[in-house]
């Protein structure tokens, strides 16, 4: 609360005409412990969009979130799609609200990562607990450890109970809001697309507040203006019609899991540049305007790389490890099988290996291309007489999002009055494609404020979110709902 | 029995003053259906030895089968080792038997291998299906599809089945018999070199009886005399200490599944030799006679690789495929994971990934040598700031055994007798240790003298033995029995 104390005259001072931010402010204090709860809540529902025995779950997942926002004066529906269901909410704001007053989209996915490897979770990945983490501001810290922590249910919840602070505060919210949350941005957001294009009028807003990135630093808020696409397949290579006696045929006919290996070694050069073919036309080298103000933000590449427990950069020859990370393509196997995996020794020759493979993009890379390209690269690479099958598991391309406008303007006050420091304007390696389809099909901007750090072990075990990274979302983004709803429409 | 019936002056001419052959053939001819359904018994027990999660099943198959040479006047005991029991039993042949009456050592395995991929049989592994087989000399044939039904359970019975007859018939066995079953040879073989020191003795015989190989048709018996070696090993590269986000740390640091592909990418040249560091020192080429001979068994290449689905051969240049198979070593990857490999999409860059890899070994191959090169090859590879771990699965070297001796000419009768054609001599390209071992151990030459086929999808879903093969393969090892007992220990 120091903060609210320190910074409320910003926001108050924007918002004369309007609801009061303080109590607002004061709410969410002293509901801090709830607000965990109900994150837990969240968090306890196994919602595994890209396992289908995980589908019940995913669904019953959707309906919280609707029965959430129900709660806190939205019209909220569970809408069906080809896939998972998508939650879309509408609030109108005070009565009599100002003409020319904005609506604010707001984005988040409710679906989560596989859990596996199981094993290596410290409690298990659907039962958050809570144990000591990072201190902020010198004030020691806790931390929730579940599958979906941070990504994307803890940050859903800092918009949400920010709205909950303003109902309970004020029996509404100062502007109008409508949430879309998908249930499938984990697998592919199959159904995302067509979901756009035959609801763009309730979806109509002026700007999208995606909570799906990272902080700087526990103390540093940072809006991501950069993020890089992906294309992500799966490709196995048939050889014999059934698994073999290695002993029998061994060196007589191609082996599925060496012929597999080799083609996946061939995707790197020695300077580590991927060599599908096309894979850099128009990639375009970083302006020394960015590459400057990066420098400024003073990355520290080996704390970085030991978060990993790594101690060797490696990467794209000539390039710098943030590069690599912001503004380079990558080509990444994610899993690979085939064969004996059980344990001990089986002297087999399988029938087919599979990889799962994904390219992250920038900029100017086309994800259509790049797949073809994929499946070209390992067609012509494939030995006489075997087959290779490719199935598509998603693509979306790079997207920047415009540094000048007035929503990330106020985005960027609402984060120093809470924080006490400017926001950093970086770069995410990671993917949100419906940043690009939303500016596609709707003509919307995102503006992507997070409040992830880089050690939360998002996709890994042990999935974390700092309480408060939780707490400082959540007055975060009840101070941007104050400086939108003062914010005229362009 | 046309055949006993055709070719019985064979024997009984030779064993005058022995017991009787004729009458064990027709007990044979009248006990099928019994003997098929105790071979359908033994495969109900799923002894697969390399999964500890079967390990109670594998000691009760191996009580199982000593309970049947009890039966049979063995003293047959269950021998506990550092790994799974072997089976030991000992039959002194008739009572006041001349001296010089040689004692025959019968060597086969109870364990089987994994059955997955499960969902590709078309009965459980494990619940023994009598189908339509092959047809023998015009007439129609059955074969029993399950786990072990060839490898080795089925080829053990025929002996086992071959000494039920003679005790039936004449209350005991024509010539002293020791029967060695082991229960690791899918699995390494870790505790029967240390058997054979601590059982020399018990383990005396003339020669040992090894059925485990094939014939060379179903009308075409054949004694192998040539055996590939084998190095078994699990290779995992260690990167990351932990499963990462590939958005995240995406392009700047080592992938293990990528690294770990573009190694075994490495382990063949064009040619598809081998590369690992004096992997062909001291491999001859094919002596003339033998290439000669081989010729002479009209090998049909596309047949084979038919068998397998496979239309193109491939291989190391300059080499035949019957060279390949049976005369050149190789380096298979018997299996390969890393990452995610359930369904759907992940994006994580793993901490690890692992490939399951095997050598087959020819003449003048030393496994150890074999060994320390794959491990330096991947090390060497290694990417920097990762790790290579590798554990042995086991390691035996190539054989081959004496075309020449009293035993195989007595062999050679027999299955002239059971086919009415000359027993051809081969090659395999699988790998029996044990048959190395005892020539080491104990001193003791080994007759690979079997009755599988190539197609009878060995270490593969809906593996089987043909009826007839297992029906010749009775009457083939009871005339063995005679033969044996008639011939003078050197």
């Amino acid at each position: 609360m120091t903060q609210s104390g320190t910074h409320s005259g910003t926001a108050s001072a924007t918002t004369s005409a309007a609801l009061a931010l303080e109590p607002v402010l004061a709410t969410i204090e002293k509901t801090q412990a709830a607000a965990v709860e109900r994150l837990a809540e969240f968090l306890r529902i196994p919602s595994i969009s890209t396992d289908p025995a995980f589908d019940a779950d995913t669904t019953r997942c959707a309906e919280w979130a609707a029965a959430q926002l129900r709660e806190l004066g939205f019209r909220a529906e569970v809408v069906k799609t080809i896939g998972h269901p998508m939650v879309l909410a509408h609030h109108d704001g005070p009565s009599g609200q100002r003409s020319g007053s904005p609506r604010i989209l707001y984005y988040g996915h409710y679906d989560v990562q596989p859990a596996d490897p199981l094993e290596l979770w410290t409690s298990p990945a659907f039962e958050p607990a809570i144990v000591d983490g990072h201190s902020y501001r010198g004030k020691p810290g806790k931390r929730i450890v579940a599958r979906g922590a941070v990504d994307d249910k803890g940050q859903v919840m800092t918009f949400i109970e920010a709205f909950r602070a303003w109902h309970a505060t004020h029996g509404t919210l100062p502007c109008a809001v409508t949430v879309m949350l998908e249930g499938e941005e984990e697998s592919g957001s199959k159904s995302f697309e067509p979901f756009l294009k035959s609801h763009k009028e309730k979806l109509a807003a002026d700007v999208c507040v995606v909570s799906d990135t990272g902080m700087w630093d526990i103390e540093t808020p940072a809006i991501t203006t950069r993020l890089r696409g992906l294309v992500y397949v799966e490709v196995t290579l048939h050889g014999p019609s059934l698994d073999l006696h290695s002993g029998m045929y061994g060196g007589t006919l191609v082996n599925p899991i060496n012929a597999l290996a080799a083609i996946v070694g061939k995707l790197h050069d020695a300077d580590r540049r991927v060599q599908l073919k096309g894979f850099y036309d128009n990639v375009e080298p970083l302006p020394d305007a960015i590459r400057a103000q990066w420098a400024g933000l003073a990355f520290d590449e080996m704390e970085f790389l030991g978060e990993a427990g790594v101690k060797h950069p490696y990467g794209e020859k000539g390039t710098t490890t943030m590069e690599r990370m912001w503004s380079r393509p990558t080509c990444d196997c994610n899993g690979i099988y085939g064969g004996y995996t059980g344990k001990g020794a089986k002297t087999v020759i399988p029938a087919h290996a599979t990889v799962k493979l994904s390219c992250r993009l920038v900029a100017n890379q086309d994800p259509a291309k790049v797949h073809a390209s994929i499946e070209a690269f390992f067609k012509d690479h494939c030995p006489p007489g075997c087959r290779i099958e490719m199935v598509s598991h998603g693509m979306g391309p790079a997207i920047s999002v415009p540094t000048d406008s007035v929503w990330l303007r106020a985005a960027a006050k609402a984060l120093k009055a809470t924080f006490g420091k400017e926001a950093a304007l970086i770069g995410t390696g990671g993917s949100i494609p419906a940043v690009g389809l939303m500016q596609r099909e709707l003509g919307i901007d995102s503006l992507l404020v997070g409040f992830g750090l880089d050690d939360d072990h998002v996709h890994s075990p042990n999935e974390k979110f700092e309480l408060w990274c939780y707490r400082n979302g959540i007055e975060a983004q009840a101070r941007m709902l104050a400086e939108f709803a003062a914010t005229p429409r362009a």
